[in-house]
């Protein structure tokens, strides 16, 4: 698997559909307020990793309905939906970096970051509305409202370290719901038989899950230029994570305490990062990770062999390895 | 029409239909986050106006086709859409009171407002992407658009009294569309003949912006109990309204100064207020919500006569002559 960390050719069967995509995004701002043109530019100018319509469109492979046009809005829909969500995160956050380039609410300002995720909402609702099937427009709703309930239970969180299901609850909310989207969605617009939407969407539920610890390790143990936002930031917050849960799960509550109390100096940061890192905690969120990995790709089995199949596969050994 | 103003009679025909809103709305949080159902029943518990329904239910007797669910489902999302808007709106404006109610922000805080506005955006759309007709579908997320483009312009304006036309722009995007919509997408919901959705597209338009102005005014004039929110509080964020800009349209370069002047004290606030009043910006301003709610009237001549144009005459009347 160490090999797969640069393997980058899950890419290659849906290359066209990518392009197309950009393409796309560049102009999701046209006919709009000049800033949030602005902010379009700013937002989809460098490109990120594409890794949610990479997921439609492989997942669309697997039904014998070939709309493209549809797929394209589906993968459209649900990268402006992830995309608005980073950018009202942020404000809540209060990121200044976001894949090394400065968030909109470090650009801007937080009202015109609030503004501008309202529009990319609104611009993936009517994608998503002109959709033929209900079913599908409806799971785009539901999974704006799981990232919504993520979101609420961060911001209510009392100050104390959650359970690890607590955790995992918050996350399948905050991550997993639209991945699984993303393979689920597609596959049904292709009509796909239902133990290979069920396949797909147990995939993408354990893929979104593996991403999802492996963003929380690298943000404890990432390298700043390449994971391209601050490392520390979960901690200096106060935010808890798997690999801080598993850190003081020995019943350290001092640790504990110390994880959850929000508005840290550089210097607890760093303190704490070096007796988390020392605690092993680290290492099981990884294993965890790849657990959820190997879930992802053995729900793959059910699924005809195709090269499509295997650019699902590499794409789950390159989640959970990269180190961006 | 001084009578007419504590006429309320506009919402008898339609009584039944705003029931069965009030019911569906106070339900709008099942099922959600515990924070965003004690949202929901804050928002929804004291009853609004209900003017946007109001409109909707009205219009949808004007064509031949009565399907009551779709109406509903219509009504449902246009309030939503404008229920969302105002919490994200009162982040921006560091509101503390609508309706004599804190804010959503004021109650809890800006990050949990933040969310629950998304979520309200997310649930009007998934109402808005079941209705049957496709181009009120795209004329919901049209009037999003024109929400977000109106408060961009607003929240990046130069610090400068606007002209005339550049206030109409702000306000036909921010209020007078989604008047409109509710008006044009109800006919065009129940089949109405395209010459009366025409009718009650002009009739809204000039409608919200009518009671746009009238707003604007009841903000320097009102009284704070029966207004429902702060008085002068477009002037201490130097936040310019039409009856400011004919104040100052004496080429008064030290009134326009002033009255764009943000974070002002509460006796400047005062001050101004004064001096504005001694103007006659506000009578300008109020004879030219009068214009508008004529051009509105003028344009039901164009409908069938029947109780329900009576109904929207009626509404328009109130519109300038609310107090609150």
């Amino acid at each position: 698997m160490q090999a797969a960390s640069v393997d980058r050719s899950f890419y290659a069967p849906v290359e066209a559909e990518l392009d197309e995509l950009r393409r796309r995004l560049a102009t999701v701002g046209d006919g709009g307020h000049p800033t949030f043109q602005a902010a379009v530019r700013h937002l989809f100018g460098s490109s990120g990793k594409l890794l949610r319509p990479t997921l439609v469109f492989l997942s669309a492979r697997f039904g014998p309905t070939d709309d493209r046009e549809t797929v394209i809005n589906l993968a459209q829909s649900l990268e402006l939906v992830h995309t608005a969500s980073l950018v009202h995160d942020d404000i809540v956050d209060r990121a200044e970096l976001r894949r090394n380039v400065p968030t909109v609410n470090a650009t801007w300002n937080d009202d015109v970051a609030l503004i501008v995720g309202d529009y990319l909402f609104a611009k993936a609702y009517a994608l998503a509305a002109v959709l033929p099937k209900p079913e599908v427009i409806a799971m785009v709703a539901q999974t704006v409202f799981a990232l919504c309930d993520g979101e609420l239970g961060e911001v209510t969180a009392a100050p104390q370290l959650p359970s690890e299901a607590a955790y995992f609850e918050r996350i399948e909310l905050k991550t997993a719901s639209l991945y699984a989207a993303c393979c689920q969605g597609s596959a049904l617009l292709a009509d796909a038989e239902p133990e290979h939407v069920a396949a797909l969407g147990a995939y993408g539920t354990n893929l979104g899950l593996a991403f999802q610890i492996t963003d929380d390790v690298l943000d404890l143990v990432g390298d700043e230029t390449e994971f391209g936002k601050a490392v520390g930031q979960d901690l200096a917050e106060g935010m808890a994570t798997l690999p801080m849960i598993y850190a003081a799960s020995n019943g350290d509550r001092d640790l504990a305490a110390r994880i959850v109390a929000p508005g840290k100096s550089d210097d607890e940061v760093r303190e704490l990062l070096r007796t988390i890192r020392a605690s092993g905690g680290v290492e099981r969120a990884r294993a965890k990770a790849l657990e959820l990995h190997d879930a992802a790709t053995r729900a793959l089995t059910g699924l005809p062999a195709r090269p499509e199949r295997d650019a699902l596969r590499d794409l789950a050994d390159f989640v959970v390895s990269r180190v961006r």
